[in-house]
């Protein structure tokens, strides 16, 4: 049986919170957790400790590695890497210079970004041999360093063609792209926030992948009561949600 | 109330047998009716014969102009041709010459292709000056013509850099694209057929633009029944279903 209604709490990027607070409810003995985890050992460990209780923690959108979470719900990042990849190679008619943005490298975060960034550059070298690949610049989903870094590029890389986003900040990614004067540069991001849709309609960005953040959330409320009425399993421990693939156009 | 089980029948391209099996059905009085049309007069008629006994006509997939159906549940074909534009285009680096495939211009089954293709010429037209396009190609869904004015295009136009077929019998185009040993001419297509799919993995078809079918099938059911159990009208007379942007990394 459920014990109350369901409630929703915003520990986005503070690890000690975020794991602070699934202890409180794990002794609160709540039924179950819907969670976007912060990629950190202190989640891991949280997150088992609720599973040692018998409370099942779905994460959602981003993924943690290495826990007993229940199940994971989300984009396929690696897939959504090698969608963009095919799409950029297209673009550049499969010659250029690209780069790819992405959050921290290997530090908290980073799951869905790295991911991405992993299946993008196994096409681009495997289909695109002669598509050149800067090194990977961090952002840390800091709007700041975001908008430092692509001023950076724009200046130094006279001849880039393609960017890739793999992690937040798109916003100010675009609007450095914008304010550069810049024309042909692809721009390729995820998501289908109204900023990035803003952007794509101004011809800032190139295309998007969505990644379904609505059925995400109807699915992952759907495996967590599936738990907790009838005590059914999900057919498999991930759930990947849709890609899905936006030009101006599309919307 | 329901009077007994749905039954499916397949009338595809015969203008009189679908007219004559719509009256049939008409006269046992069914409850409703979901069809696929072809777009005929015959069928606008048989169509509003239904409606004025009270008897709801779902299009499903392909619709029909000037009828009293009830609603129509597909793609947008407008917007879906515009989409495709846009990778088109964008694939072309904005340059080059292309062709539109298409089933029979103006005549029966042309519905949701002639949308297509408008849409298509639109965004190329604004927002590529510099593509050039050829007049469209007829096939009548006759994967015979298909195969010979393929042979004919990629004879006759040794600089032809995209090809959009907006209607069936895309293996046809596919096969022959192939067996022209050409390399970098960009095939779009729309639906997820396996037979697309296949082409798709050998990079034949560059991109396809699926329809969601069973999505169609799912929703002409659930507005159907909500009508006939419910009253309820959809809230709008077109449901488009999504469209899927597809490479063969998303496979």
């Amino acid at each position: 049986m459920l014990h109350e209604s369901p409630r929703a709490v915003i520990a986005y990027s503070d690890v000690q919170r975020q794991a602070g607070l699934l202890d409180k409810y794990r002794e609160e003995k709540v039924d179950g957790i819907i969670l976007s985890p912060i990629n950190a050992h202190e989640i891991v460990e949280a997150i088992d400790r609720c599973t040692e209780e018998r409370i099942p923690v779905v994460t959602v959108n981003s993924d943690i590695k290495g826990s007993r979470r229940f199940c994971f719900i989300g984009q396929d990042g690696y897939k959504a890497g090698k969608v963009a990849a095919r799409f950029m190679g297209e673009f550049l008619n499969g010659k250029g210079r690209t780069v790819v943005i992405t959050s921290d490298g290997d530090e908290h975060q980073s799951f869905p970004f790295g991911t991405r960034e992993g299946g993008f550059r196994t096409v681009i070298t495997e289909a695109y041999p002669q598509i050149q690949m800067l090194p990977s610049v961090t952002t840390k989903e800091d709007p700041v360093i975001m908008r430092r870094e692509m001023q950076r590029i724009l200046q130094e890389e006279k001849d880039i063609d393609g960017i890739l986003v793999t992690c937040g900040c798109v916003r100010a990614a675009g609007e450095e792209l914008k304010a550069s004067g810049r024309r042909g540069v692809r721009l390729i991001c995820y998501e289908d926030y109204p900023e990035i849709l803003e952007l794509m309609r101004e011809d800032v960005v190139t295309m998007t992948l969505g990644s379904g953040l609505k059925d995400q959330g109807k699915r992952s409320i759907e495996v967590l009561l599936d738990k907790l009425i009838y005590d059914k399993n999900p057919y498999r421990k991930h759930l990947y949600s849709e890609i899905h693939v936006m030009v101006k156009e599309s919307l």
